[in-house]
């Protein structure tokens, strides 16, 4: 178990060292870009972020046989478009917060229109990197629907209107599917797709990354017990809580059972979902 | 002269028609979004726009022999860019505009928070339609970097930071080449290449399309003249500017030499921009 614990360390490790590498060299240098933009995407992208998403990424080629080295495009694509969400939902208008890890956001540090600029970049950087030769149309495809109104940005919407009193299960649970759930789906079928597999597996792996998104959002949830966003504390206590991320981890293992040992660190993701419970 | 002004406005008026029903069908319908989203979205793009950047993909795809029906998604992609654009500059940390086209900017109808989103959701739209197998990768990059951080945002971030005082022609016609021509330039360059054209012809045409967008953007100087925005007038007088216009032109006529009397919208377009000068 240790020994697990600590192979799935260094494969995180390995990750992050591999995509900041990549993601130091995507972003414009300061000849590119206005100085603003220049040192905002740095400042963004490079705030110690765990990385999970490029991780899940990997690990779905590794999963399939595949080298992770060819998931690289997508790993910095859905990692880009995450951190450019962050940017964005930290915003006044939106979740109106100050501090991210422990830093001023991008909105503090320069100003409003700047964050706004600045995580658009990224957004749209994320595309510059994905569209290539070697890349099939089906996963920049994939990423934008993920990232788009039927995806995140559409969870973003009902989460800004959601009313703690008035919402059930359901609702919330298809909030966190769109808000968190789509872009771990993406990361774990990206990874998959790129490590070479096609067909109805993949839709497997895609569900893998699903599950995964509930539970860590949950588990979210529950280490932010405060917080006023949508939360299924609102209608759920903390041990049912704790009971639910124990199923989606469940299910995300089940959705991998026709894999073989390649599947290691996808397994060991999920797993470690539960270590992280409060 | 009455009559090529005539099949122009015939063609605009089909390109039209032909954008807006792609548009209709491209955007999330009510049970596919939030409700904010699929209103704003609408709003956004139903706005009574010209399309004069479909219209361009169209004609460039018709200057070399192809069916301007095969640009169609070029032509989505660009106008959904350009639209969220729109969104994001009117909000208040950016130009701080109530109005647009004689209606509420969607900040104003709906609220600040909404307008980000609805924008965000404009531009992943772009790509998820832009993404498809028909589709050769290097049309979605090319859109991304006319896009992000190297072009259109960039150019808004040094237009945001602009000091009129202290600019001089170079700096001002380097925003215009960013902010404004960049969506122009990819437009004339994808709907040739979606047209079937490929080598060193391809980019003769995007150089027309950056000199029409910077002759469009020197003629919306003209006719702005009290904007605070970035403005040629801040160093050129009206005659000058006018000049200007023409040369560019010119030099937009110039790069489409080659081409038979197919490139007769690409020429009607750059023709059309001298009509307009005040």
């Amino acid at each position: 178990m240790s020994g697990a614990s600590n192979s799935l360390e260094a494969f995180l490790a390995q990750s992050r060292e591999r995509i900041d590498k990549c993601l130091d060299q995507v972003l414009p240098s300061a000849d590119e870009a206005p100085v603003s933009l220049h040192e905002g995407m740095r400042y963004a992208v490079f705030s110690g972020g765990k990385r999970l998403r490029p991780a899940m990424a990997f690990a779905g080629a590794l999963a399939v046989g595949g080298d992770p080295e060819d998931a690289l495009p997508a790993a910095a694509a859905v990692e880009l478009v995450h951190t450019y969400s962050l940017v964005h939902d930290d915003l006044p208008a939106m979740d109106d917060d100050d501090e991210r890890r422990g830093r001023p956001t991008v909105h503090v540090r320069w100003d409003e229109a700047t964050a706004i600029l600045v995580g658009s970049a990224l957004f749209a950087e994320a595309f510059a990197r994905l569209a290539s030769e070697r890349i099939p149309p089906v996963v920049v495809e994939r990423l934008a629907r993920a990232a788009g109104s039927r995806g995140l940005l559409g969870g973003q919407a009902d989460d800004l209107a959601f009313e703690p009193g008035s919402a059930d299960l359901a609702v919330i649970t298809g909030i966190h599917a769109r808000k968190t759930a789509a872009l771990f789906e993406f990361s774990a079928w990206s990874g998959a797709r790129l490590g070479g597999l096609e067909g109805p597996e993949l839709e497997r792996i895609a569900s893998y990354g699903h599950h995964y998104g509930l539970g860590f959002q949950l588990v979210d949830d529950l280490l932010d017990a405060d917080s006023e966003e949508c939360s299924v504390l609102s209608v759920l206590d903390a041990e049912t809580t704790r009971q639910r991320v124990r199923e989606e981890v469940e299910r995300a293992l089940a959705a991998l059972q026709s894999l073989g040992v390649g599947a290691w660190a996808l397994r060991g993701l999920a797993e470690h979902l539960t270590e992280r419970l409060p």
